[in-house]
């Protein structure tokens, strides 16, 4: 069991209704590796500048995370991205973005990204996404996208979708990307092109999966307080894969829902606090508790024979 | 067991991407009453035009609806809404609004009606469901509503939420009532109004219960081939309280999340085609089929040990 994930690793300055951080750590790739890190051994793979110092790589050490694939450019800028969040806390508006060293990425996989049992291609450039594909034979991979690349480089995105086995969305992205509002409808168009599973994100509503054998469906994780919604859907994508690489056996229909419920679990945590600030300090104890209670507030039975 | 609902008995003009009918049986308890046949005796309480005819009550009659409480008004016209959808078909748009014999509406309660066990206020001027209200010592009620009244009615509005025991609304009203955007925070905020359920309606995300004890979430049942959404809600509610009212015994925690169940069933299959075109021609045995397709859709378990 091993995952390797491609993905921003960055700085973000965040403001909600709730707080402001001027400059914490944050990406794709970080929150997903820190949700991963509760179920396996998880490698982001991608730049930082010289501003990325001991003190984030702390945070992602600390969790296991192993940091060898983390590239740091000298004289470069770590990828940057200022965004808030009005009272709808479903849509982030972005107020900055700078690429910094992620301009200039050129993504190389280690030996041992390379060997990875399970990759995740987290939102970058589709190309990108390829190039790390064709370099890691994993038996199980995942991609996320964003509309930006389904505006700017449709075609490439279709082949990336077309080379995983599993797609992770918002479920705007995906009628955006299929041209097909009904959902279903959608699910089925993606996996015409390649992958077997499809994961429809949406947001405070959950997450919807869809494979060839079925449908399944999790409501967001019920919270009053929500302080930050930046990285859940990539924590949510970190539970759901690095259960998956964790665990031991098929990828059946049951192992993939308890993924959906490990991915919805740890997107709650996410959100409560800023940043990485609650994931850094969970534990494996609190996701079982919330898996089991989430188990609990979804279930129903038929009525019992009088 | 006996269900009295209160509601608009319509015509609809409709128009979605998949068709269009100039001239449909519609309304809330049309909806509602059609939805409940399947689990009760259920009696609508409304004003109709001479336009309304033996065909329309046959739509009823012929589910066993009680339409003794339907009132005829000599001379007048009935309700009558024109709306369409575009491709969002989560998003109604209002052409035009009619309403007839329904701006006169002086609801007095036969003494059947107002021997129910249950009783369900759907959208109407929240005066006018305090007066239903008053009528009817129903050990069980609830109540619908809209932005319109969240708007112009509203000191009305909380005083007709606290008189019933269940406010079943759109989550977006339930956050427009309360003035607060987290949905867990609102459910919380209208049951300190008395209520002890809060459904929140989600479209196609489904539906979410709150009570005292706990939290509950159901998807919508996955459609490829949804025609027309006018009335799900109130198919949803009509699901939802004719198995409360049709249940024996108490309204627990189990019996509640199976009455959401049958709601979602229940709205599920009207808007599979326009108006009551569905859920006219239904069958309880094609009910219970989708009722345990959706409960496999939402179960998962833990990892059996090892």
């Amino acid at each position: 069991m091993s995952l390797t994930v491609v993905g921003s690793i960055a700085f973000d300055a965040v403001k909600t209704p709730f707080g402001e951080r001027e400059r914490m750590l944050g990406g794709a790739a970080v929150h997903f590796s820190l949700a991963a890190s509760f179920f396996t051994k998880v490698r982001p793979v991608g730049p930082v500048g010289d501003d990325f110092g001991d003190e984030q790589f702390e945070v992602l050490e600390r969790r296991g995370v192993l940091t060898e694939d983390v590239e740091r450019v000298a004289g470069g800028q770590s990828f940057f991205w200022r965004g808030h969040y009005d009272y709808d806390l479903n849509v982030a508006h972005t107020d900055d973005t700078q690429l910094g060293v992620f301009g200039e990425f050129d993504p190389k996989l280690s030996a041992a990204a390379q060997a990875a049992d399970t990759l995740f291609l987290a939102n970058i450039q589709p190309d990108l996404q390829r190039q790390v594909r064709a370099q890691c034979a994993a038996g199980f991979s995942g991609l996320d996208s964003m509309n930006l690349w389904i505006e700017t480089a449709r075609d490439s995105l279709l082949a990336a979708i077309g080379e995983v086995d599993c797609l992770v969305v918002n479920d705007a992205e995906m009628r955006m990307l299929t041209g097909e509002s009904n959902l279903a409808r959608t699910a089925r168009a993606v996996m015409a092109l390649g992958p077997r599973a499809v994961v429809a994100k949406q947001g405070e509503y959950g997450a919807a999966l869809f494979t060839a054998d079925g449908f399944f469906a999790l409501p967001g994780f019920p919270l009053e307080d929500v302080r930050d919604p930046t990285g859940a859907g990539d924590s949510f994508a970190g539970g759901f894969f690095g259960y998956l690489d964790g665990h031991d056996g098929e990828l059946d229909e049951g192992t993939l829902r308890r993924a959906m419920g490990y991915g919805t679990v740890l997107a709650s945590f996410n959100v409560e606090e800023f940043g990485t600030e609650r994931v850094s300090r969970l534990t494996r104890e609190e996701i079982e508790d919330r898996f089991e209670a989430l188990r609990r507030m979804t279930q129903f039975d038929v009525l019992p024979a009088a």
